[in-house]
């Protein structure tokens, strides 16, 4: 397919290299600021422009990915009028304005690395079946994981990627400022990281629980909030105590 | 090194497999329920008991793997006169009648999975120079990171493995959750938990956050509470979003 890209941020440079490995022809990209347009478009040996009225007019889609405010804004643009623009958002709703379909790859995506997109979940929506038939097509020729999802299901996709992503993330970030605070160093607990995410591959995270909380051993965890007492994250460890121990007692 | 593991749970377990692996002689097994002691017992073909009196006296060190709240009632049985008894607490001091150190593999262990004993870091501590030495010896026979830490940084490494581990995977659990209520399937999320902790091997974690909330994206931080307006972790949701704005913007 002719695609032109519009956006420059981690989305679209991954999507870019994925697409053109498929050999898809990624005939443009577009971004408001062109020094970025143009740092993706050397990537892919492809031409960049800041103006939409200087891209091709005949691609056969337009993936716009861009932050979520920016989405309405660059898709009221009179240029879209007649073509296929699609979104890449976990979280905005097909019904924007000359907003034709959904091509929303699950993945946290930094310039830093590459990822294999082949595992990457896409969740494709179209405003017709025509539409949704044509990104589920695209979608295979990049990924091995494709599934058509509502605007509420990616929405719902999108908050569990968070927790399961971001807040995750944020938690080792804490780990890493107590560690230092007390004089080690945060590889010591890269293997149990990594042995977290391994173990929920192929257990149920509530049955691969393990820890003072999922005991309710009320002694390490008083220990431990005696510990933090001085600490930002003595709240966070006292919900997660509290969280952890309702579930497990849900049958 | 002869050795008598007391315990039967899943740190003992690993530690005897371990143990055995770098050919030491794991000579018993002793737990308070016959029944525990002798299925771990099976697993490493050696003797068991549920009597302290009944166990060799002639071991090199005894290892101690039990609960926190277990460790004193075990530690103060006159048997232990004069024998060179260790815990492997995270949490618990070395300051305990009988104790005269600590074997702390920084791991989580689960009956279910097999992990490689190379890779977990032991943090040790002895009464004695001569208790650490040897400790530290028995801990390079079986792991490549091994190092010494008092029973306060002990205690913070267990505190930041709390938050590493038990929390993160509760979140996945909670991720679960969303999508179960929302007709799809955990699945969707496994790539994205292999990358997070993937990503955090050689990136800080700092460094490696995306999301609406180091964005500071008030759009979809709103979105999403609304959409956890009647879940349980829309306080979870709040507390994170806050606390990785402002990590974010600690220089």
């Amino acid at each position: 397919m002719k695609i032109v890209l519009l956006g420059s941020g981690n989305v679209a440079s991954a999507l870019g290299v994925a697409l053109q490995l498929a050999n898809h022809d990624v005939a443009a990209v577009w971004s408001r600021t062109a020094a970025h347009a143009k740092e993706l478009a050397d990537k892919l040996h492809t031409v960049f422009t800041d103006e939409l009225s200087a891209l091709p007019v005949d691609a056969d889609l337009y993936i716009l990915s861009v932050s979520d405010d920016a989405i309405n804004t660059v898709a009221t643009d009179a240029f879209f009028d007649g073509k296929l623009l699609v979104h890449t958002s976990g979280t905005s709703s097909i019904n924007i304005p000359k907003i034709s379909g959904v091509f929303y790859p699950l993945q946290t995506f930094s310039k830093q690395r590459a990822v294999d997109f082949t595992t990457v979940p896409i969740l494709v929506e179209g405003l017709t079946d025509q539409i949704t038939d044509l990104l589920v097509n695209l979608a295979n020729s990049i990924s091995k994981t494709v599934q058509k999802a509502s605007s509420h299901q990616r929405k719902a996709l999108h908050v569990a990627a968070v927790f399961a992503n971001n807040f995750s993330n944020h938690l080792f970030a804490i780990a890493e400022n107590i560690l230092k605070y007390n004089g080690m160093e945060f590889d010591l607990l890269k293997p149990l990281i990594a042995e977290t995410a391994a173990k929920v591959q192929v257990l149920s995270p509530q049955l691969a629980q393990t820890g003072p909380a999922v005991r309710n051993d009320q002694l390490t965890i008083n220990s431990h909030k005696t510990f933090l007492a001085e600490h930002d994250s003595l709240e966070l460890y006292a919900l997660f105590s509290k969280s952890i121990a309702n579930l497990s007692q849900t049958p």
